[in-house]
């Protein structure tokens, strides 16, 4: 009997046609099976239920800032980052294959997208915005219905799978609007051409204890590529530091530094190391090379 | 003739009875004119385009994270931060006077809102979920629609300024849900009471440059509140670094501190001295002492 082989589980937040899945098959290729979660809690527990056999997270908008949700579920959870991919935000309006912008009378939504293309509905101001649940979801109710007079904004994947057409690209007020992903695993097996991990630490309450343990990669050259600082939720006086670094692990730099940080917080806990995203270093939204 | 003295005008971002406007009457108190904007660029132009005297800006939420779109625009603007409030989202149900939860058969709200209240819809099968486009704007849209099988998600003062009645509180699943607003100003007079600054830096491309630039504060023992990195848009390899620090701007060792500061990196650009948020050293989500 020869095996079964079976494609891999991706598991993401949204319907079929949502950015995230776009982003997936963008870092994945086309050989995964797309499992649409309705909620980041469905979402990080996709694997532990059995569902999916990884996790592609939103973590990081440029202009809405970090999905601490996503930060804070990865922390609880005993998943690992491998992999990251950094994908843009480009609002399409779609309607049926019949249908073209003179004739549309009403476009729908998700509030948030239509928040993002103010431009377009103060050129046409005899279009109505409709609200919906879901950028995905608006194209799939538009194809059902029939009606051309109506259409929706959503990623170019939502045409493609439900039959819609492109009346208009890019409808969104601001072009550089990217959306950073990660790509989670259960006890991952590291990448060889891992070269950048993230972390999560937690510092002394003492002044310059983050100078102090910054010194750790300073004094090494070792790059700081993101840094955020966000209290603990229920414990008013402490504070987590999420920190992005490139380096690979198996630099002996890297392995000395990352002692040395260990040795001035309380705290640290490895969420990864992964493959920065191809690409990623030329996205004006993703963090590159802060410096540590 | 006697000078008639006006109620400053604060502008915010939502419908009448947003959580915005919470935020604004927690901070000012009621002697205010609330100046409801659509937008976010609305809103950083109400000063501007005279119709109001301050903006009130939410800047950081704890689930959400930072509101880039803030301080994008703010960085853009001619405005200073003059204060700050921290603000509970806290979702209520809100009905018609003569309702009660047992005849409601759907419940509107923002999607963002619907989201936070996962755990109340799957309490209550039987209630459908409408999205709308705004928080209070349902809560006047079912008022006014008179049908008391519905209701809406929204602030409780949507419900004391549409006549609605709370038919159950705290609907959100996580009660850790606070943002941090900025009340912005044109060449704001200091506050005696400031002992915070926000400001933001760019550094050079260098490795332990942020380390070193974090020196002039960690050494003289100033408390660095927050610190969040950035790319500048369009500039691929450079950075931004926002610091909230804890610091009266008359005490010496902070202008020594921030002379040295600015001698470690290529611009900074200080939004603002204010008075820290009563009370938002206890409050989960705001950041208070990270420490430099």
């Amino acid at each position: 009997m020869t095996e079964l082989r079976r494609k891999p589980r991706v598991a993401f937040q949204g319907e079929r046609g949502a950015f995230s899945e776009e982003a997936a098959l963008k870092l994945l290729g086309s050989e995964i099976d797309l499992i649409p979660r309705p909620t980041f809690d469905a979402l990080f527990t996709a694997i532990h239920n059995s569902v999916a056999d990884f996790v592609l997270a939103p973590v990081e908008n440029s202009l809405a800032g970090s999905v601490h949700w996503s930060l804070d579920l990865l922390l609880e959870s005993n998943l690992q980052i491998t992999g990251e991919v950094v994908h843009q935000i480009a609002h399409h309006l779609i309607g049926l294959p019949g249908a073209s912008l003179e004739t549309i009378q009403a476009v729908e939504s998700h509030p948030v997208a239509l928040a993002q293309c103010e431009r377009f509905f103060r050129e046409h101001p005899r279009i109505k915005r409709v609200v919906a649940e879901d950028t995905a979801g608006s194209v799939r109710a538009v194809i059902a219905r029939g009606d051309r007079s109506h259409a929706a904004i959503a990623a170019r994947r939502a045409a493609e799978l439900y039959g819609g057409k492109i009346l208009r690209e890019h409808l969104e007020d601001h072009r550089e609007n990217y959306t950073r992903f990660w790509l989670l695993a259960p006890e991952a097996a590291r990448s060889p051409a891992a070269d950048k991990v993230s972390l999560v630490a937690e510092l002394a309450h003492k002044p310059g204890s983050l100078h102090r343990a910054l010194g750790a990669f300073a004094h090494r050259g070792i790059d700081l590529l993101k840094i955020e600082s966000r209290p603990i939720p229920g414990q008013p006086w402490e504070y987590r530091f999420y920190l992005d670094l490139k380096a690979r692990p198996e630099d002996p730099a890297m392995k000395a530094a990352l002692e040395e940080f260990g040795q001035n917080a309380d705290r640290v806990h490895i969420l990864g190391w992964y493959p920065s995203a191809a690409g990623a270093d030329a996205a004006p939204s993703t963090p590159t090379s802060a410096r540590s």
